[in-house]
């Protein structure tokens, strides 16, 4: 069920909504739209009665929702989330906290993680942002806790890693996107993170999507590696239900009996997802080939395909990665790769985000 | 690395082994056989050097293991490991708990576990527990937790749910095997379960894995939606690794571009593990085809391809069924079933679990 | 639309409606059953006025097809097919094509196809025929066209290899089955045949199954590497439409990420074809493993799920085998192969084939 | 086995080479090169002994090839092969024919290919070939015969489709791209068409791909549908063993569990071809995705990802197609495609295609 509210609607009238939705024993969820506020419903065992709420003030129309999932479909919200991360657009030592400036996902601008798959050393770190920032990037990706297939894998930093993580937020004014694989450690994960990462193996862990959609923080889904379109959608979905909708969703490539590339990168759920959600969808060419001279030709596609920005493995020294080398860029790759992207970007009448001072979005979705 | 005993080497001498891996940095995994105890390292960032071993009283030889997995793999234990479950050949209201009778998975009798997808009520779980018991199964599934695509989506009755289940234990003398979704939840769960299963979205939820991993309950561990084989057992050496070596595997199909079934059933999987690995292994014929007519003839093929059983979904009114109702079977279709099955079992020299009592199995995978 | 006939219907009846049937353009396709004969009709670009039939003498119902197939539904013939091929059941120089016994697919008796991947010698090809026969196949496989994935890999021995094959038929009284790969390579291959094989890769190169579809041989259609079950039954649809109802189904493994086996043998197809279609479904667990020690385990399983028969590949000294021959068996494994298919045969109700004599199949589906 | 010539070697010096391939029984495969000319060679059993041929005039080394596929690949031929399809670039009556121009795949310019998936009319088909003219198409797509999945469907118009495809080579100066099923149409398809199409389904039809490699005109090769890329290039070579090396492969999306497009369009089949093979690649996405609104998307990705053309369907009137409809774009949104397409290909330093007038390409797989 979706109330929709009418153009003037008050401030009051949304919350006398919300307070006959919660009366109910349900959950009210507004979405405020540049035209008007919607406000989706959840808790709820089945169909709702619409004249429980047509005839209170302000409201336009009750309707009914006919996907599986509500809060993340296009029927409850129709213009796109703008998902804003803190960022500067400088380096600035110690000034950048204090800045109001931003990246946003799902906007005009591309946005643009890059960084090493773990976080191995500080002098591994922070070589690694040096050279993303040069290269334009605002966002730095990498990983403190490691989902490894193997128990006798490298695991990563832990807290460790999280602290190289919020030195180089102060060092170079990337903001942090790094991943946290249960819910206990989300606790911690939160407190240095400006993006918590979900990784593909996680996406039906319900327990975590849940957690995460009880933080302040956004929220980076990856696809799961055999998920449907469906599947990406209701997972988002639990993330939206617990009341955080800054969700960004990731492809990155899925399983298939094709042995060229280390997963098939389906680039179709691009458009795919603009068509059914308001979330923006960013891809990672770096998982989604699995081998560096893919990497950029596939990071050119995703953009020409519509995709709002880009998660991409670059270390100072691939060679000498723990993790996922091969597939990593070089620094002058990836200084080239943003040259291209930022062509084709100006093709779509797009930019690569360049983060911008105090302006506050106007998307309804936007957390700062 | 692994450490061969010989044949008349004392528990002193492994012992003395033990410490002395230990007293390097690393974790000893002894693993008695028939003939002889085999020690397994892990912990050790490389290869180790055989010398510092085969100089030790009792150590026949030091030899390196091949495998990206080592405690699953039969190179470390050749034999197969037999896991004991508790559970009662008779009702013996009251009485369960103080005999001392098992039912094995990986011996010579086929295990098979039985009940509703999810514990919906006492009366639909009982009715349940009473059929599959007169049909002759021993072990009783049913979740209290059950992870849904949707977050709108029946999740279960919880801690209710696994009282339920402590009932039907104590009532029809059924083990009861029941789902974990979290580390946290595994606390509750582990309190109420005979066999902790770790669901196939959960396959690689490596914190999930640990955690299991650190408890004395047997696991049913289910195969990833698209895991290969040694992604699998990968998973499983997560939890051996952490010194809980009563892992079940079981497979339940696998997602391809097929639509007549809702997940292909790879039975090609059983000889596969059978020849790598020394761990059990079921399969799950009701998730792995999604329809009630296709549950059967895939049950018996499972056995005929050397499955040590099966889980399925019996529920007393299926068409009522608050989950997976269509793939469930009717009572009736269960006896039928477990006759086929127990003829299949026959011409390959095996027999459908009767609860044995007292005798202490000789496999050391084996706990109580 | 099928014409359902009454049981008392007459032949003149039958060849009435038929007459009409191609008085208005369209082909009939009369299908004998046990109890009454149904006409199919094919040709017609839509659906047709039931009132132009059921006034005829002897017609109970003119009905519509929901399916996209037709004659391979069980809609159209409700009691399973039965292919006849004539075999003989003892070893009899010279005697073999005079007398009249035949090996039966789809009836109680489960049919083995053996011998090896291709007839790369007479000595290669008798030696293998020995063993098989002795080991009681009563049907022989061998490719002397071989479709290879690379130009360069042995193609076969045509027409030579025909000739072996039709020297085996007289020397041990083995049916033959082998692939045809292409329209003109029919005329050839149908003159030394008993069976014609349609490849995994052909299965969808329509030209050949119109071509097969006009040949007196009962045709065996193997599952094409991708194919879904509509699409299995469609090509089987292209066969029938031309007028030849004898067609064998084949599974033989899918393209899937798993890459513990060379294919994905999708045992769940067996009970699925069942349902939808009245033709006989047999399973090639050689290619649909690709790895001899589980190809036993699978046959096994293939019988148990209802598999009307096997297609395997032996070869008297696989280790010298000029192609596959890692999957194909000993003559020992294939021995005590089809003494385990025969037990667990028996366990459904069935037997494994003993060529039988002069009896006349009931089946309409039957050609000698 | 491949001999490299120096680069100045003599014509007689390359003939003389190729005569001893002749007389060893083999045969040889001169590509000429921009430096200098190198020959395959091909019906060698095994390995040829280098000192056959080093010690002749001219020769500079003869090497191993490494990969199973030899012609195809980039050690024979190192640069990439540029393919050239005569074509009209203006609208010229009667003219067309005589005039010698071309347009090419695998050079600087993107080749785009348009039209109705068949050809059900003169009507349907000429007003199609106006719309893609006019949006700066060169080639004409239109199936005379199709292939279907059901024997009932719309098989196309047959020679009657070909005629229909020869007077819009005539009237609007476009070449023709045209579907062959079988060897014995390949008979009739190839005095009408100037580009042979070989389908997905017929990947594997070996006796299809050696009579097209024996055509004097350019195929274009589909992707199978669970093709591995060893395997697309293996058919390839089929090809060009039988010494047709105007080979152009086409990526047209594979099969897999996702069911949000009707295939799953492998984008980074593109620079894998690039990296191993000279030969050049092009898209479908009109099959790819099978969805009319994600066309441009993945036509713009496949361009971005280095794609050297497209092939796509259009259709005057999409709603009233007899075949593939739903995927085929409105002549307005093809025109929009080609304007962003060219701007893509300019990132890249590419143009879309303009035919040339008189000049002779270089690379040494083009033909006229």
């Amino acid at each position: 069920m979706l109330i929709v509210m009418k153009p003037q609607a008050t401030e009051e009238d949304v919350r006398r909504v919300c307070r006959k939705i919660e009366s109910m024993g349900y959950r009210p969820h507004p979405m405020p739209g540049a035209q008007r506020t919607a406000i989706g419903i959840t808790g709820n065992p089945g169909p709702l009665e619409p004249a429980e709420f047509d005839t209170l003030p302000g409201v336009a129309e009750a309707i009914r929702v006919s996907k599986p999932y509500k809060l993340v479909s296009r029927e409850v919200k129709n213009e796109d989330s703008v998902i804003r991360v803190k960022a500067c657009p400088e380096r600035s030592e110690g000034v950048g906290d204090s800045k109001d400036s931003f990246v946003t996902f799902g906007g005009r601008e591309l946005a643009v993680i890059a960084g090493p798959c773990a976080i191995e050393s500080r002098e591994q770190a922070f070589a690694a942002a040096e050279k993303v920032r040069k290269a334009g990037a605002l966002l730095f990706r990498g990983g403190a806790f490691k989902p490894r297939t193997s128990p006798y894998s490298f695991q990563g930093l832990g807290e460790e890693g999280l602290k190289i993580l919020a030195d180089i937020r102060r060092q170079f004014g990337l903001a942090i996107v790094t991943e946290t694989i249960d819910p206990e450690n989300c606790d911690l994960v939160e407190q240095y993170a400006d993006v918590l990462q979900v990784g593909a193996r996680n996406m039906q862990n319900f327990s975590l999507l849940k957690r995460v959609g009880r933080s302040p923080k956004p929220v980076l889904l990856k696809r799961g590696m055999s998920a449907t379109l469906e599947e990406f959608l209701m997972a988002a979905e639990y993330i939206l239900s617990e009341g955080n909708y800054s969700v960004i969703l990731c492809e990155r490539g899925v399983r298939t009996f094709a042995d060229h590339t280390r997963n098939t990168l389906d680039l179709s759920v691009i458009p795919a997802v603009k068509h059914l959600s308001h979330l923006p969808i960013i891809v990672d060419p770096s998982h989604g080939t699995g081998r560096r001279d893919k990497v950029t030709p596939l990071a050119r596609a995703a953009v020409a395909a519509g995709a709002d920005g880009l998660i991409v493995e670059v270390h100072a020294d691939p060679d000498r990665a723990l993790s996922d080398g091969y597939q990593s860029l070089f620094p002058d790759q990836f200084a080239e790769l943003m040259a291209e992207i930022a062509a084709i970007a100006g093709v779509l009448g797009r930019t690569t985000a360049q983060a911008t001072t105090g302006v506050r979005g106007s998307g309804l979705g936007v957390r700062g």
